[in-house]
C-alpha cells in the first residue's frame, strides 16, 4: 500500500469535535510523506467550508486535498459537455458549479442533467416532484452525489442524498451515475488523482458499506474505525473489512504491521 | 375457472364516466352467482368512498367486495397481531385501520409495522424522516400500499407511494411486504379472502403489468381489456395475457369459452 483514502466525519471528527487520534495521525501521514486524500460524501457543503471546519478544529488541509461528489459532478459536467443543468444541492454546495450553465430553480422541462445532492429539509413534495418532472421530459441524466443513506443529527437520524435519488430512479425508470462513496466511479476519480493504481490504497472509514464495501469492490483496501456511526451489528452484514481499529489512532501501527509504504520509499 | 377479480379505474368506469358493458357485465356475475372481488391499488381513498363514486354511476357494490392495499394491510395487522401501526396514509384512508392499535402522528419509536400510503404533498420531509426513524427503531415490518410509481393529475405527473417506499426502504435496509398489484401478497390476501386456489381465479384489467403479469405471476390467469390505460404498444412488452377483450362487455363470452365455472355448479 502506497496511499490512504480518509472519510472525515465519524474518523477524524463527530460534530464539532475530534476523534481520538486525528491531529496525531494527520501529523503522522505528513512526516512519513504517504500520499493521502480526503474522501467524503458531504453534499450539502462545499470543498471551501470543509477545509474552514477542519481549520477550526485544528487541522489544515487544502481544498485540493477533498474530493466531495460535487466537485466530481462538476467535473464530469464541464469535460462531457452536459447543460444546462437542474441543481438539487444545499445552497452552499453550488460554488462548486461556478461556470456550468443551469436552469432556473422552478422550471420542470429542459435539464441535461438532473444533480441531486443534501436538500435536508428541502426536500419537500413539490421539489421532489420537479426533479421527478425533470427526469420525465426528453432523457437528462440523473447525477446522484453520493447514495448515502442518512447521518446522524444532534436530533437524531436524517435521511441523506441516497433515498432521494432511489425515489427519483424508481419514479422515473432512469438509473443514476453516482458520485461519492461507495460508487467505484468515485474512487476510481481518487486513485486518479493521486496517480497509483487500486490496489495500491487503503479507504478507511465507519460506514461498512460506503466505505469498507465500496472500497473492496472497487479493489482498494477497506478499514473500519469502531467511531461514528460504526454499529456492532455493522459486522454481521457479509463484509470483511480488512482492518478494524478502535479508532484512527490506530492507523499508524495497522499500517505498519500490515506492509504500508512510506511515501519516500515508493 | 371459479371467482373473478376485478380491476375497477380503466375497466368498469373512466374518470366519472362507466364503460360499455360494465353495468350488465356485473348483473351477469351476480345472476351467474360468480365469486368476485373488486381489486384497486387506490391508497388515496377508503372503500367506502369508491362504493360512494360507484354509486354515484348507478353500480352498487358493497366495501367488502373491494379489497385497497389498506383493507388488506388491515386485515393483516388483524391477523399476525401486529401493533401498534404507524400510519402514514391519506386521512380519508385511515378509517380502514379502526380498531387496530396506532402510535401517535408525531411518534419516532415503538411501531410494529410502518405503513406507507400515498400522503401526496404530505411528504415533507419531517414526515418522510419519521418514517425513517421508526423504521430504524426495532424491527417493524414496511409495509407499502402498492408500489405505484407516479398518476397523471390535471397539473401534470406526480410522485405516488412507489417512490416514497423505495426511498424508506433503501434509507432502512428493509423490504416491504407490498400489498398491491402487481405483488403476489396482494393476490394472495383476494384468493384468501375467496377461498380458492390461484388456478380457480381469473384477473381483468387494463395494466398488462400491474393487472395481468402480476396476476400470472401469482398463479391467476390474466385478461386484458382493451379500455382505460391500455396502448398497443403493452402487447409488445413481453406478457401474454390469457384473453384480450375489446371490453368488459365481452368478458361473459370468454368465460363461457373458456371453461369459467358458474358459482352454483362449484
Amino acid at each position: 500500500m502506497r496511499v490512504i483514502l480518509f472519510d472525515l466525519d465519524g474518523v477524524l471528527y463527530q460534530g464539532e469535535q475530534l476523534l481520538p487520534g486525528a491531529v496525531d495521525v494527520l501529523a503522522w501521514v505528513r512526516a512519513q510523506g504517504i500520499p493521502h486524500l480526503f474522501l467524503t460524501n458531504t453534499s450539502s457543503r462545499p470543498r471551501s467550508a470543509i477545509v474552514a471546519k477542519l481549520a477550526a478544529m485544528g487541522i489544515t488541509i487544502t481544498a485540493d486535498e477533498v474530493l466531495t461528489p460535487a466537485a466530481a459532478a462538476a467535473a464530469w459536467a464541464a469535460r462531457a459537455g452536459v447543460e444546462p443543468l437542474a441543481l438539487f444541492v444545499a445552497a452552499a454546495t453550488r460554488e462548486e458549479f461556478t461556470g456550468l450553465a443551469r436552469l432556473a430553480d422552478d422550471a420542470e422541462t429542459g435539464a441535461a442533467a438532473v444533480v441531486v445532492g443534501d436538500l435536508g429539509a428541502g426536500w419537500d413534495f413539490a421539489t421532489l416532484n420537479r426533479a421527478f418532472r425533470l427526469l420525465m421530459d426528453g432523457e437528462p441524466q440523473l447525477v446522484a452525489l453520493g447514495m448515502t443513506r442518512y447521518w446522524r443529527a444532534e436530533d437524531g437520524l436524517r435521511l441523506d442524498t441516497g433515498p432521494m435519488v432511489s425515489a427519483l430512479s424508481y419514479a422515473s425508470g432512469r438509473e443514476p451515475l453516482v458520485l461519492g462513496k461507495p460508487a467505484p466511479a468515485f474512487f476510481e476519480a481518487a486513485l486518479a488523482k493521486l496517480g497509483v493504481a487500486a490496489e495500491q490504497a487503503v479507504m478507511i472509514g465507519d460506514d461498512i458499506i460506503g466505505d469498507v464495501q465500496g472500497a473492496q469492490r472497487a479493489g482498494l483496501r477497506g478499514v473500519l474505525v469502531r467511531t461514528g456511526k460504526f454499529q456492532p451489528a455493522d459486522l454481521e452484514r457479509g463484509v470483511v473489512p480488512d482492518g478494524i481499529l478502535d479508532s484512527i489512532a490506530e492507523l499508524p501501527d495497522w499500517w505498519e504491521r500490515t506492509g504500508g509504504e512510506a511515501g519516500g520509499s515508493a
